[in-house]
């Protein structure tokens, strides 16, 4: 374990409540800071009650004021904006010397602006987008993918340690969310098949659970596969990474691809495919509910 | 090990040649047929040299006579009618009672047919398409779908032992190559979001092996990701499977669906892709020479 | 007006009937053959009622047989041979000398297949698909893209005359259903837009008849928007030419392709959509009935 | 011809020049602004020596200040922000009971967001999106789509009257914006078959000249099959309108798309087949020249 640190935490979502939580039981001294109060007491109590030295502050800026490391894990690049930027931004409080981490996923053109922002003032940063999802989130297990200068990422690599299964350093500032736009392209085009490949089973007639024993050891297996080819068939989407998000990131994604003149034809469809299934009322929904976009046999 | 049984083998590529091997290394008394002849010669000496119990025959009709046990595993499903129902077919000498075991991918609809056909002669028989390309024919450890009644299936499963990893058995008659079309969906996809997020990382310059260490142990994790990731950085394709056979695969499950009024946009999409990748030239190189449609920043 | 010729027509359908019809208007005389012999009964009722020269036949070769002229329009590529190759088929009662035109859309290659085997028989052949649909038949005023050699166009132009509002010679064999593919193709990216258009118009809210006016005069014109944009926004479908009949079509087109290393993406795409309207009950729907796969906000 | 009135215009873009060229024709008092201001000197040199009353100013404020209606066409959202509310913004200028009309193609949501904030002056706003390109602009038959209250539209029509073919009123602010969206949807679809038809056609080989002739005359026809066949024949595509404004303008439908809950995958589609054409050096290439996107059998 790292020496105790003074940190700031903004941002008590289902992905930032329980990093948060991890922070507080390594040892380290935690200020959090949430939009909707109501959330941020309920963590205070739940912490307290453990004897944690935790706190709470009503604004960004009072949680970052005098502290040694910034965190957050907000919604999307105007959420962090606000946290950061804002009236009652935390930027403006964070001192030479000072680490700021971001697990919100960004734009890398904003984690970039972030990092010269943060650099101005003498301040490490590290965009930090993670994957692994709620249950990687409580578990602490959760993989990390970094971009930033190497000191920043030095200085970053004992704090995350407290909930990371895994951390790579991917490359400079925004590399981070680079990566993490690769992990929902894949997932894109994974699911696009998946959803295609179940449903082509089911309306053939086909026994789904001998089918994934077929083709679920060989060169067809992904993790999406291995995961959730049993709640598809069972329609059980609500749990997971919900659509809203996925689609946030797949914009991010396909903004990036346009900025820099890349051709991600897959991607924009399966992301339309998604609009059609918030139509349908998934936006809540896993992922995997793409499914739903394609005719299941009950004419309508 | 199983009884030593008469067999006939038709077809000795890539994939019939080893599992051919494998069936007479076990003890089998196996006859070959290949339309090349040469081939089957050459195959003839080879386990000749090994005291093995193999002859070779002019026709698969000669070869199938009086056999136990009849394997096939040719192109397609024109090749398929024509080694069993041609004017030298196999089918007119088998006797009730004997074993069809088909290792070709060709449409469920065939397989269906074919099964009817034997069935008329008494004959039991399986569709058995296999995973695990090349190298898994060669060690004997195919995944195997298979289609086919329960009887069929109890006197398949000793012979297929000899070179399988996994048997599965799927449904009845044409099951299992509907489980292999719903295998070459699934990878169409996959392979669709994979060469997008590959080309996506290397066009916004990130580090593709930091990217590679940063998602493959996640979410966006599949067969094809661990073990194509690698290649396709280095643009290397002549190996595996062949996009040609891809799109005879694909053709196969786009027709089927068209059959059961199942929409497959992702793979109807990623196969024309693969048409312009054919037109470059790679109809011989491994599917995921898929990223070649995606430009690369060599303006051309 | 040509001089009065025997004719013999295969195939009374929406298309064939009206055909035969101004066939027999034009004073030639006409023997019909129809599977469903009832319709061939109607037809020579009320044609006969009108004091044409009309016969019927039961079987195709009946009918073909002796004729100068034997024109067809039949359903598909399966259904041509069938009337022209099959146990009673009109092929072997062609004589020398004789003329064969067919107005069935199938595939290139099928056409190419019946100008061999006719021209074997020393008998001219012209592929014929025509545009128009049921009223352009019914007004003698369609348009017809031939196939064929220069002495067979001669011969068939004033047959055609009856009944045509343009008649191109585009090639050789096949080269009018080649450019009927073309004709498909074009409409399906077409009516792709135009849905989307349309749809988007509907959902943003704005006043569909404005924005018709509004688009309808410049570069987003086509002869689908302004034939089609009203009936689309009134969900009127029940009319035109059936998306059952266009998957056919673009099945020929992209089957073409695949022999030609030609890359559709756009339109294996919406054939993809077309199956999804299929399995919502619109297959016997006009084409733009491809707007149904599009979300329309009443959450399902 | 409508009194003589006190007009800024600002932006003397390919569109832009001529359009304030009509309007100091049509007898107009017209100071014109541009980024660039050689290009403003230049336009006034030119319609000085006609001995009409125009002007030019250093920056939009001081342009617009004092005028009775400000008309803009700059480039995009970004830019039409700059010149109404930067620094140097004609928005502060503009006095109750002045008339704003803007003709660049710009997201609903932002011409929605210029008519609140200059109806909180008490101006008067139309968004006007033209069509019919720099021949339209120059010749002075544009078709514009017009989105603001009635009494707006009132004052502009007889301003517009000055080079406009066409003139409609689709609705409130930001309808005319919705309509063009709607325009470069339908045109993406209309595109995307019209490229994979002609390409068909030639990789099947047959006579382009011949298939335009059977093909244009019904239900494939459009206009950009009419005006763009022949030149994409001949890959000319050094002319026209750009895929780089297409992309943008595509981006603005897909981003109120996605706002909307609306599902557009053949213009998702589309919008990346071009980003493949920017990548071969054809962003300030026509629309038309999607086809470059197409294998054409010179295999590279
Ligand atoms: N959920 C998951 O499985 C995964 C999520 N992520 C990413 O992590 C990030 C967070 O996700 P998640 O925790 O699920 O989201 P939640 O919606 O659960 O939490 C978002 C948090 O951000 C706060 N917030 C949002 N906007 C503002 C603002 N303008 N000012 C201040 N605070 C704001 C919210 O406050 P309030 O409580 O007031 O709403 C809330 O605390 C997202 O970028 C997501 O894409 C990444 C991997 C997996
Ligand atoms: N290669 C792979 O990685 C995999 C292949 N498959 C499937 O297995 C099947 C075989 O593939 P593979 O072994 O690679 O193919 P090959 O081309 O190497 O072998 C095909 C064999 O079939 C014979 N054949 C083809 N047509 C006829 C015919 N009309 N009459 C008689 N014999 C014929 C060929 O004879 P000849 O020697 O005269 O050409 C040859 O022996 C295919 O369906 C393929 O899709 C499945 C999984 C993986
Ligand atoms: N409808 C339209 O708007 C247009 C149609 N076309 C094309 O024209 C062709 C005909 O279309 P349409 O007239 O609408 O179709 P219909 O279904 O109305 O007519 C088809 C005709 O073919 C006959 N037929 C089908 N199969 C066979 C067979 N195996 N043996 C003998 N006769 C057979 C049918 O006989 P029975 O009466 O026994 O069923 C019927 O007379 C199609 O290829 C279509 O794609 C082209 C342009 C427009």
């Amino acid at each position: 374990m790292s020496e105790p640190i003074n940190i700031a935490f903004l941002g008590l979502g289902v992905m930032g409540g329980p990093i948060a939580g991890h922070l507080a039981r390594a040892g380290h001294s935690v200020t959090v800071y949430n939009r909707t109060a109501a959330k941020a007491s309920a963590w205070l109590d739940r912490h307290q009650r453990d004897g944690l030295a935790v706190a709470m502050a009503e604004t960004p800026a009072d949680a970052a004021r005098g502290k040694d490391v910034v965190l957050s894990c907000v919604g999307n690049d105007a959420d962090l904006a606000e946290v950061l930027f804002g009236a009652q931004g935390a930027v403006a409080e964070l001192c030479p010397g000072a680490l700021f981490i971001d697990h919100t996923t960004v734009s890398p053109e904003t984690a970039r602006q972030v990092a010269k922002a943060t650099s101005a003032r003498g301040v490490l940063a590290v965009d930090a987008p993670v994957s692994g999802g709620q249950s990687g989130a409580e578990a602490g297990a959760l993989s990390i993918m970094c971009g930033g200068k190497d000191d920043a990422l030095a200085a970053a690599r004992p704090i995350m340690d407290a909930y990371a299964a895994r951390i790579v350093h991917v490359g400079g500032p925004g590399a981070g969310q680079g990566a993490k736009a690769v992990n929902q392209i894949c997932i894109a085009g994974i699911l696009g098949g998946l959803a295609e490949g179940l449903r082509f089973a089911q309306q053939a007639g086909l026994d789904t659970d001998k089918v994934f024993e077929a083709v679920s050891g060989g060169a067809a297996q992904s993790w999406q596969m291995v995961n959730r080819w049993d709640t598809m068939t069972r329609n059980e989407f609500d749990f997971g990474f919900a659509i809203d998000w996925m689609r946030k990131d797949l914009d991010i994604a396909l903004t990036e691809a346009r900025a820099h003149g890349i051709s991600l034809p897959v991607t924009a469809l399966v992301d339309q495919f998604y609009a059609s299934v918030q139509a349908k009322g998934g936006g809540r929904q896993d992922t995997s509910a793409l499914i739903r976009h394609l005719p299941d046999g009950s004419s309508t």
